[in-house]
């Protein structure tokens, strides 16, 4: 087979970069000064048997990220930033991940490494055998597993190509048997390159042999997480690798298949034996240090690069003796792995010559965008010093490992708390979308981006599917209730039938019509607004009753915005949002204009400043709560208090910016949950409920909430009922306490896995 | 009290005009010679025991429309109007609905008028019950009962505004008795101004004394339908009106309460007796006779009058003896009820006393818009032949009264059929609302309309409330399905996920990022849309593939009209419109571009002119189908082939007006649902319940449908799924068989009520 030519056809010219990515990263949780934590893996990720994200791997604070199967680089790591970041922020608030392969100094005592604790004993008693077998201590190295699949439309053009095979799985299995036997004989290259376990910490090497540190990769050494080394393995054709693997086990060199490390798998059906039925679908490498650089361990060139890299193991030929031509690369990647990190490799000839074949077969396929990374890989060539072993040295050199690796954990956990309403790799999305997101991924419940911009997403647990839009619109609730608080009207109609107290008022379609009914209206407060415009448009207020030229020129106003203008009593009081979710109303919020409160000693100007630095405040959407602005509105409202930017409040002084309440103009979100008593919670529920909906931000005007609503029938009036109220502000308000409703709604979705009384404690 | 003061007080004036109307209209089934209907009451209309809106009445054949309650003149005739089409097309082909107070010529056997089949025994007892004490023949005759309240706000502005009663109900039951006390008294007014059977015909008065025909009314007279002349009760106050009933009951004069035929009743509680309790909630006028001229047996200038009469009725005086003062209105009444037609009446003075006392009162109130009304009827009062009974009687010299009856019932059940996709009284709402009303109706599902212009509509049966939208947005959909079908990316997501062929492509948010996917597409037939669009707007068709260049231009088309852009594999084939409600297939549709078909003979415009002259088209909508038209667009159409609009074409050569198939062209709705077999059924089924949808109009391109879908996974594509489809194109189709989906979607919703397979054999 060819397969030069095969990549070299121009059918393969569309698809030529199509692949499938999966990354799973461990790492050992750590106290803040370094130490391994004390405490279980949290309760908040569930059943971690069944996480499809956070896992743990040998022992309890190992823990373990997992990347869902993606098509893209883009997605691979929007996936493992946002899991590294529910992880970092769902862990104890004094714990933090450990960015080396290398653990930190362990505990003296093996009792002190806790295994993970696993519910399946059976996964429980695997992990004794390999303590038994190798030790504690080994195991706690951490890495990188990179798995990999060529594109499906890709292999399908190679297969339509190639006339040797007529069974589409035979077909792959030779191509990824050809990349791993290149790859085993090349893969120093990446050991070179990406080596990044230079030294051990204390406690490591107990009772063991020890590498002369330092080095470019324990890890990758035969000093590092290997089989013993009588386990022998032949890549020469798939019979022959599944009955060699199946002779360990039976020898009782392996206690099971799993037990064998090599640096590349081959992926198919649930076990190894499956491979000769399914064929191989994809392959996992696991030679791939952490890079300490990445706060999730891993960066996008090196996924590039190795991309390539497999690519290019099909390109170049295959030496026909493979066992030899295998035993020859893992030579040279034990020799590289255990050369000091500053020196010159002894293969730096076949490693130049790898990357200039490379380029090669870049400029053959077109794909010269990545041509610049390999001159930079050239370059790490001749400079050792920048490879990532080189680089980690230096450093290391200065402070010690300890001390660089706590300072880049530290760092990464401060980024991760920085802004926790929002979720990396994910931020393009609204604010309730990322928290929502972030509950998904922290209760192991499957999440797919279906849409970016349209906030769509794609839920999974097992065989359960759920779409979610904008965190709240789901399908629990149905069609035709979203159609009924779009309509004022209808809201109204429907409302007002069950019992509850909303504005009276009428509909117009027409002046004449409106004119007509000017008596009903004349004597009392009322309002005048557009049926359908939702942004304050239109709307004229008297709340003194008005003269008929009054009330032509607030239909004018209306009419100019909607053929529908409603005329309605007006409603003095406060606007409360209370938020329903499932008939319970799990958040009451108050929205007050953008203000600052006098201190009799700064300006307007430096209050708003001062207050502009809470880190809830941001601009356009991408935080809670919006900046204040000074600008001409503002500028016009402290005029008309006989203020200016310049002036000083009293002590105590509130002065208001705004007159609207809009969060989105600076306004202040405070949650008042607590405040109210269970009298208008049940009526907000009972309304929610007379709408049919499960989810709903209900808006009722209350002029005092200690008045009780069953003595005083004007107690309370509902103005409005929304199908797609804002979430982020309850979960992050202004003052009060956060509600978290995005896992109010997980568990509405998914009461079988998501228990929010509990995940909400925290 | 002084009614007159509260009427006039200016508290009362933005409610003067408030009240509550409700119609039941009785009238006989007859066959087209005008004979009575010998079939049974339709079974479509289900169980007529708690049918809201069409009962029977005494016999069989008397079918009792009743309207709602309703709070406006407008919305009163709505229902009306509705529920008569409804009828008058729900019954026999060969029947109709007699337009008289009096029945037709009767069955010369007693055995022959059938009493109503009700399913409650005690009701067939007491119907049985009447026809011994009363005859048959008598019960046989029609008329309007007339339900009227005055406005609550109106009734609580004048109770605040009295002293004298401390609780509201006793208040109400005052008033009512006052209204009622004078009504008694002037009633006979009515029956002059609308008094409506003057003649009677053969086999009514057999064995019984009958009038000197012609009279104003036999029906309002002592010959039409009234109790025996032993049965008195007294008006003087509600403890004695209640008291004098019962005593008749014990003494055997009436056999229950309900036989007590008074012109007026008062309703409140279920029975006679609960009024001592609730009070009088509101009164039944029952001395209205049939308004041949009027389909429904009423107008609105009579409800009009009705209305202002009772208003007058509580603005004069009362004389203190009660008895006497209604004992004077019995026979005043008689006496006009036996004048004739021509004669002026005996009450002239006290009937111009009468109008002109309530042009008074109009005056007095503001309320001069009805003052034209009260003028046309003072010159009824000069002119005997303007009133009903005087117009009839003209008519009916000229012709007999059965054959203006006949001819009348004939107008008006041809009206009825004239355009049976269009509802009376709702017009003005999408044809899919019209016939969902309709079917609603039918089947005795209570509708209200919550919003005519957003086609909202409230259904209740019994205690089960649905609310529709555009008749296919339901509460059996969920919130998140129009969410999906509404984006066309997640669409095609969650459908090929579930296994189906959808047009493979990709969504692109910049140029930049569409350009570099070009070699994916290039040489294939591909097409670039919008991705939010929907009316044809911005897309490109490449059907041999493109050259970069114009691929660049369609897409710069595309980014015109929408910031994401869809790149997509084009489908050859014919597009069909699957209908699925609650999991099947229930109609598929094969839309085709305006045409006409050559006879050889007659010119293209010709052909137009006599296909737009089926009424199934018609304009803006009001119709399933539009007019062709012969514009811009049709004529370069017709250029293209050669042709002018004054061109001959062949016998059966088909000539395309339009490219577009749209229905909203003139296109043709060709109904193909039994031209498939279940393979592309059943694929349309399942792939509306991978998007979890209900209802949902799905189009598959299909290249040949004879192709087994099976076999070729070519055979079909999905392009799009719609969550708000035209439902009437497939009730009333240019060609094929209707397909009744409202009754579809309401058997959904109403499991219980509603069974399609027996309405929609119909």
């Amino acid at each position: 087979m060819n397969y030069k030519e095969l990549l070299l056809h121009p059918s393969s010219r569309p698809f030529i970069r199509q692949a499938r990515f999966g990354i799973e990263r461990e790492g050992q949780r750590v106290d803040f000064s370094g130490q391994l934590a004390k405490t279980d893996h949290p309760k908040r990720f569930g059943d971690r048997a069944h996480h499809p994200y956070i896992q743990t791997d040998f022992s309890e604070t190992q823990i373990e990220l997992i990347t869902p199967v993606t098509d893209s680089v883009k997605e691979l790591f929007q996936y493992l930033e946002a899991i590294y970041e529910v992880a970092s922020r769902s862990i104890a608030e004094d714990e933090m991940i450990w960015p080396l392969s290398m653990p930190p100094v362990l505990p003296e005592k093996d009792e002190d490494i806790m295994i993970a604790k696993l519910s399946n004993f059976e996964d429980v008693l695997y992990r004794r055998y390999l303590a038994k077998e190798y030790g504690k201590r080994k195991q706690m190295v951490s890495g990188i597993h990179f798995n990999f699949e060529f594109g499906n439309d890709l292999l399908q053009v190679w297969f339509a190509q190639q006339t040797e095979f007529t069974e589409f799985t035979e077909f792959k299995t030779e191509l990824y048997l050809k990349t791993a036997r290149n790859f085993l004989r090349y893969r120093w290259l990446i050991t070179y390159l990406y080596g990044a376990s230079p030294l051990s910490e204390e406690n490591y090497f107990v009772d063991k042999p020890a590498p002369a540190e330092p080095v470019r990769s324990i890890r990758n050494s035969s000093f590092g997480y290997t089989n013993h080394p009588n386990v022998k393995v032949s890549y020469s054709s798939m019979e022959r690798y599944l009955s060699d693997i199946e002779r360990m086990v039976e020898e009782g060199k392996l206690s099971e298949e799993k037990e064998f490390y090599t640096p590349i798998r081959f992926r198919g059906g649930k076990r190894v034996a499956d491979l000769s039925e399914s064929g191989v679908q994809y392959i996992e490498l696991r030679n791939i240090d952490l890079n300490p650089y990445a706060r999730v361990g891993i960066n996008e060139e090196q996924v590039e690069f190795l991309h390539l890299f497999l690519m290019y193991m099909l390109w170049i030929d295959q030496e026909t003796a493979v066992d030899e031509w295998v035993a020859e690369g893992e030579l040279r990647n034990e020799q590289v792995s255990l050369e000091k990190p500053f020196e010159q490799t002894a293969f730096y000839d076949e490693g130049r010559n790898l990357l200039q074949g490379m380029k090669e077969m870049l400029v053959a396929l077109e794909e010269i965008e990545s041509l610049p990374l390999m001159d930079e890989l050239l370059n790490r060539m001749d400079d050792p010093h920048e490879t990532l072993a080189g680089k980690i040295y230096q450093e290391v050199q200065q402070s010690g490992q300890h001390e660089f690796a706590l300072s880049l954990a530290k760092t990464y956990e401060a980024k991760s708390h920085e802004r926790p309403y929002q979720l990396a790799g994910f931020r393009d999305m609204e604010l309730s979308t990322q928290i929502f997101l972030f509950d998904a991924i922290q209760q192991g419940i499957q999440v797919k981006v279906l849409d970016e911009a349209d906030q769509f997403l794609r839920l999974q647990h097992q065989e359960h599917i759920e779409y979610v839009k904008n965190a709240n619109m789901t399908s629990k609730d149905s069609y035709v209730v979203p159609l009924i608080m779009e309509n004022k009207t209808v809201t109204k109609k429907v409302l007002k039938e069950a019992g509850f107290r909303v504005p009276e008022g009428a509909e117009f379609t027409s002046m004449e019509e409106a004119i007509t009914a000017y008596s009903r209206f004349a004597k009392q407060a009322f309002v005048i607004k557009p049926k359908s415009t939702n942004y304050g448009l239109g709307i004229t207020i008297f709340k003194e009753g008005a003269a008929l030229a009054d009330y032509k020129a607030g239909l004018a106003i209306a009419f100019r915005e909607d053929d529908s203008v409603l005329v309605e009593e007006f409603m003095p009081g406060t606007e409360y949002r209370f938020f329903v979710i499932d008939g319970k109303v799990k958040a009451i919020l108050l929205r007050v204009p953008a203000n600052v409160v006098g201190d009799g000693k700064r300006t307007v100007e430096e209050l708003v400043a001062e207050k502009n630095l809470d880190p809830l405040r941001g601009s356009h959407h991408r935080a809670p709560l919006e900046l204040i602005q000074l600008g001409e509105l503002e500028q016009l409202m402290l005029k008309e208090q006989g203020l200016t930017v310049s002036a000083v409040p009293e002590k105590g002084q509130i002065v208001y910016l705004r007159e609207n309440s809009n969060i989105s103009t600076g306004g202040d979100s405070i949650d008042v949950t607590d405040e109210f008593s269970d009298h208008y919670k049940k009526i907000a529920q009972s309304a929610v409920e007379a709408l049919g909906a499960k989810i709903s931000g209900i808006d009722l005007i209350i002029p005092d909430k200690e008045v009780d609503p069953e003595t005083n029938e004007k107690a309370y009036g509902i103005i409005e009922a929304n199908f797609n109220p804002a979430m982020h502000m309850h979960v992050y308000p202004f003052a009060g306490k956060g509600r978290r409703l995005t896992m109010n709604v997980l568990e509405l979705l998914y009461p079988e896995v998501v228990n929010s009384s509990i995940n909400n404690e925290n």
